[in-house]
Parts: structure tokens; C-alpha cells; sequence
């Protein structure tokens, strides 16, 4: 990996995680932090998720070759700012935002002059904050990179490299396209797991209590989605608008079409949804991206038996 | 407990489960099995589910004191017009259908004269057929009874005490209530989660294999619930209608209004709804419905550092 020297710029569970992986995977490489939040800071510190943090983000840069922004999408281009007079002149930025389009956008504007790589690493758990990253989050994960036209090669390849050494295949395409396939994969479910939860949150016919007790018949699935950071979660649909909007209105014509499966009796039809969904979870698992093991292997219920 | 000699009509995942379940838990107690599907039977055998498996219905039920229906729900009206000949007058008919009110009418009807008391564990996993049971299937689950009016107390109390001994804690409720809560806590998380999976299916824009690649992203954990038997749940579907039309149309509701929060670019109403969901998820694995650690443990990028 030719980048020698880091800046992370967020230190929450994506920006932990990358520190704590090039610690794990490229000796040598020195790494340095910002964030905005003195106590993630102090946090960060204790825990030594980079090298060094820095209290200021001009400084946090000043001799990185690689910066990544890892804040929530919508705080990009206020962190872009933060850190632009400290920007030396050869460096790469990229970040690790769950919606590319806007962010590209976003950084362009405020870093004119400066090579700019956008990335989103496919990998992430419910959790948020400094003390959630864990240096294996890349291993087997894909993570896409979506340089604008006329990005130099070499940092593509550059940046590639980095994202294999932290254990991720790289996969490059369009930013466009990027936020119509994570619309469907991850923006979408989100919010279909967020309202699923606020309508059993809200009835008048079942407690909040019962809803608890008998989550395991599959809600409790949809509820730790729905635990992630909710800051996160509004800027991505805040700036992913349009093909979340577009996929939404697929799925609720869909959902409206199985409506009037079950209204009408209609066992065929539900049956013949049930049976094709089976491919994907097949290729799901035999690509390692899912634990093939029932309830993805979950220990709660203290299983022996399970295969 | 005094149930002394059970059988078990269906060996899949419940049936089986049941079967080892009583085999690790009651030393003494007497198992008979049946499937239908010579198939089944013949594997079950292998894998000692029960102690004895009887190729004809009215056989297996012969001197039991306590017969469990594990069939879909569809089939449960079929199963127990087969086990009819054999059941004697003293026996306990019981079953662990998804939908209850359905179910109790077709026992009531095809039993008449004997005591039905349907009952409904909540758990399970998305494996189907008789390699999928364990024996703690049940360990710190829920296990609803929604016994008729007039049912025998000493029965409840059996039967409440044979679910005990399984590792679950017993819940009597009456059978309309428990199809509404088990609509919002299970048949619609299922139907959402099939019916956002067919939706990615069949794309144009969007490619499986980009699906699958990138479903880390939220998109896994739907496919793992759209993996469950089709049979099963086209039958809950069938038998649950109207309690699922009804919460079907709340969650449709909910959607449209946070449809129009993404369109409007309301950044509140989103961060309102995606905060006001992180209760329920406390709840869930504050009582032990879930596992807390990050992807619910789930292994498959070899996590190091998780909490
Ligand atoms: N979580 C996932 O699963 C996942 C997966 C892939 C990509 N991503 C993307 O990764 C990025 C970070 O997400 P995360 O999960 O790591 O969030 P996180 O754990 O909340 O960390 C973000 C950190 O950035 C800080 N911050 C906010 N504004 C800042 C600014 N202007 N300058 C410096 N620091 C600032 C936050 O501090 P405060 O909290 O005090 O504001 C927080 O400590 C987001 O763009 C997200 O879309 C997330
Ligand atoms: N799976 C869950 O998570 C879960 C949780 C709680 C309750 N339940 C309920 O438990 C019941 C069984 O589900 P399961 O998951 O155990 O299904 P399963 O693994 O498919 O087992 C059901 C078994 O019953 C057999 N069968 C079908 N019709 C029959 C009949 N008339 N007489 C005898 N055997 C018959 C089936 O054979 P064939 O497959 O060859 O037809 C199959 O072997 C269902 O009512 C379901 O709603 C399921």
C-alpha cells in the first residue's frame, strides 16, 4: 500500500474500525484522528483507535496522503470544510458514506483542486460510536468505490489496495448507480424495519409489552435493525432521496399486490413469492455473506443441536 | 408432569423438536410419532425423534394421553380426521399452529366430544423438516395456550406444566387476541420481508448478483426470514386473514407518511420515528428475546473485538 501516514475524520464505528484495522493490517502505517465530539475523542484515545488524535481537524490532515471522512453523510461537507486548510497538496480524500451522490457532490464543492475518491464499505453492525469498531467489520465485505470521471488511476489502485488490506474486495461503478443497489440492499430494508417497529410501537390492540414477549416469532429481527443510529439513518434518506423514492414505490406496489393475494385466498400466489425468495438467501450464503447456521447461528435460546 | 405417553402428529421442526425436547427434558415419558410423508417417518426413525414411529395415524395416537398436531395449519383439519379412530376418550388434543382462531375450529369440528386445548410455542428458525429440530428449541420462549371456553383447569395446568418442561414460560390468552399479536410480532415481518426480497428479485435496474453481493447492508437479515417453508406460511396466511389485512393496512399507512417525510426532505419526522424505535429493541434483549451483541453474533466476518 503506498499511503504511509492516515487521518481519519469521525471516530465512531466506521472510522474505529478502519484505525483499528490498519493497526492490525499494515504495520508502519502511521495513522492520526479528528472528531468533533471532545468526548468520542477522549474515547478514542483510551482506546487507541488511530495513533494519534488531534484536536483540530486542520492538523489531524496536515501530512496525511490518505484522509477518509467518516461522519454521517450530511456532515461531509461541514467536515470537508474543517479540515481543508490542512489538506497538503498530493493527498487522497475519500469517506466511507452510505450514499454516494450527494457526498460526491458535496466534497467537490468544497474541496476544488483536490483528488477525491468516494467509497462505501459494505459493512456495518447496529451499533455506533467509538467504542463499537472492531478491526475484523471489512473482512469479507465488499467495498465499492465510485471515482469520478477523470480520477487518476493510480489512486484508484491506490485506494483499492487499501480497502484489500482491511480485508474487503473492491468493486469500482458510478455513484448513481451505487445509490440505486444500496437503495434496495440496505436503505430500503432500514426503513421498512424503522416503521415496522414504530406501527407495533403505537397499537391500540397489542401492549408494547406483548410485542416484546413474542418478538421472536420474527420481529426481534426487524428491532435490532432498527436500533441503528438514527442521525446516520436521516441523512442517508435525506440524501438518497430520489432511488429510495423509486424502489419504495416498487415495493409498496408489491406489498399492495400480496394485500390482495391474502384478501382474495389466493394460495398460489403467496406460495409461488415463497418459493422464489429462496434463491437469493442460497446465494447470499454460499457467497459468505451471510451465517448460514438458523437464526444466523444467534445463541439465545442456548442451542445444542443446531447444524 | 402426568402426561405419561405423547404423540406426535408431523416430525418436522416443531415435531422433532417436541420429540427431543421431551426425550432430554423427561426421563419416563412414552413418545409416539406419524408424518405422512413415509420420507419423514423414515428419518425420523434415524435421528430418534421419537421413541417409536407408527406408519398409521390412529396407531400413533392409540394410548396416548397427550396428542400434539405439528402439521401446517392447512393440513391440521386432515391430520386430526386421521387420528380420530385411534384417540382414546381421556386424551389431551393439543397442537402448535401459528394461527389460532382457524385452527381451533377445524379440531373442534373434526373432534367432537374430545378435549382440545391449541397451543402455539413462539419460536423457531427458518429450517424446516425433521433435521431441523433440537431440544432446546423452546429454552426461554414463549409458549401461548388459548384454551376454549369451558376447557378443563387440570388440562390447562398439564399442559401449561408439560410447555415448562420444555423451557418455556406459558401464556393463556384467547385465540382472537393471539392471532393479533401474532400478526404485528411474526405474519407481517414475515410477509414484509418475502415480499421485499421478491421485490429485488426482479429488478431491471438492480442485478441479483449485485443483491446478493452487497446484502450486508441490511438486505441478509430479511432473506434469512424469506427463507422459511412456503407451505407453512402460506397456510398462516390463509387462516390468519383478517388480523393480518388489519395490521397489513396500519404498516401500509405508516409507510405512505414516511414515504412523504423522504419526499418532502422532513429530516425530523424521519429522526423522530428512527429514535422512538430503539425502546422496544432494549426491551426485546433486556427480556432475553434476542441476542445483544452486534449482528446478533453472527460470526461470518470473524468479528474479533465485538462487545
Ligand atoms: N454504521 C454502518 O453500518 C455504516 C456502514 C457503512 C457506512 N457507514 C457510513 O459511515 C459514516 C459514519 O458512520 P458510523 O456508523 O461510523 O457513525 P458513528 O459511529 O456515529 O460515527 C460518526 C462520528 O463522526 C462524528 N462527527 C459528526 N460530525 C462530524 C464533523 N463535522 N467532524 C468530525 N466528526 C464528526 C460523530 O460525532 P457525534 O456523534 O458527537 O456527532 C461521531 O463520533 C456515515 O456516513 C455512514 O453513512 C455506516
Ligand atoms: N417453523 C416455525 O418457526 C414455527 C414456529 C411455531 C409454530 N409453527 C407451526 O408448527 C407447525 C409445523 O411447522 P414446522 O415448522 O414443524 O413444519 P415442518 O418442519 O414442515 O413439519 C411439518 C411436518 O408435517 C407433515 N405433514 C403435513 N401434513 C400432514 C398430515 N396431514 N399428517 C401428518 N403429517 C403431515 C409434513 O410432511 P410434508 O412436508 O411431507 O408435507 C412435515 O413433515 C405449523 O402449524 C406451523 O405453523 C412453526
Amino acid at each position: 500500500m503506498s499511503f504511509t501516514r492516515v487521518a481519519i475524520v469521525g471516530l465512531g464505528l466506521l472510522g474505529g474500525s478502519i484505525g483499528l484495522g490498519v493497526r492490525a493490517h499494515r504495520h508502519g502505517v502511521v495513522t492520526t484522528g479528528y472528531d468533533s465530539d471532545p468526548q468520542v475523542r477522549a474515547r478514542a484515545r483510551d482506546l487507541g483507535l488511530v495513533g494519534t488524535v488531534i484536536d483540530d481537524p486542520a492538523e489531524a490532515v496536515r501530512q496525511a496522503d490518505l484522509v477518509i471522512l467518516c461522519v454521517p453523510v450530511g456532515a461531509m461537507r461541514q467536515a470537508a470544510a474543517a479540515i481543508a486548510p490542512g489538506l497538503s497538496p498530493g493527498v487522497l480524500v475519500s469517506d466511507v458514506g452510505s450514499a454516494k451522490q450527494g457526498v460526491a457532490r458535496a466534497l467537490a464543492d468544497t474541496l476544488p483542486g483536490h483528488t477525491i475518491i468516494p467509497a462505501h464499505p459494505v459493512a456495518g453492525t447496529e451499533r455506533s460510536g467509538p467504542d463499537a469498531g472492531f478491526a475484523s467489520l471489512f473482512h469479507a465485505r465488499w467495498c465499492i468505490l465510485t471515482p469520478p470521471d477523470g480520477a487518476p488511476a493510480d489512486k484508484v489502485a491506490d485506494l483499492t489496495e487499501f480497502w484489500q488490506a482491511l480485508g474487503s474486495t473492491v468493486e469500482v461503478m458510478d455513484a448513481g448507480h451505487h445509490d440505486m443497489v444500496l437503495a434496495v440492499t440496505s436503505h430500503i430494508p432500514h426503513l421498512v424495519a424503522y416503521t415496522i417497529v414504530g406501527t407495533a410501537s403505537d397499537l391500540e390492540q397489542v401492549t408494547r409489552s406483548e410485542v416484546i414477549k413474542y418478538s421472536a416469532g420474527g420481529f426481534r429481527d426487524f428491532t435490532r435493525i432498527a436500533a441503528s443510529d438514527p442521525t446516520m439513518w436521516r441523512d442517508v434518506f435525506l440524501h438518497n432521496r430520489d432511488a429510495v423514492l423509486e424502489m419504495m414505490d416498487r415495493f409498496m406496489g408489491d406489498l399492495s399486490t400480496m394485500r390482495s393475494a391474502i384478501a382474495a385466498g389466493d394460495g398460489d400466489a403467496m406460495f409461488d413469492l415463497f418459493t422464489r425468495t429462496r434463491a437469493i438467501r442460497r446465494g447470499i450464503v454460499e457467497q459468505g455473506q451471510d451465517d448460514a447456521r438458523p437464526d444466523f447461528g444467534r445463541g439465545d435460546h442456548d442451542r445444542e443441536n443446531a447444524a
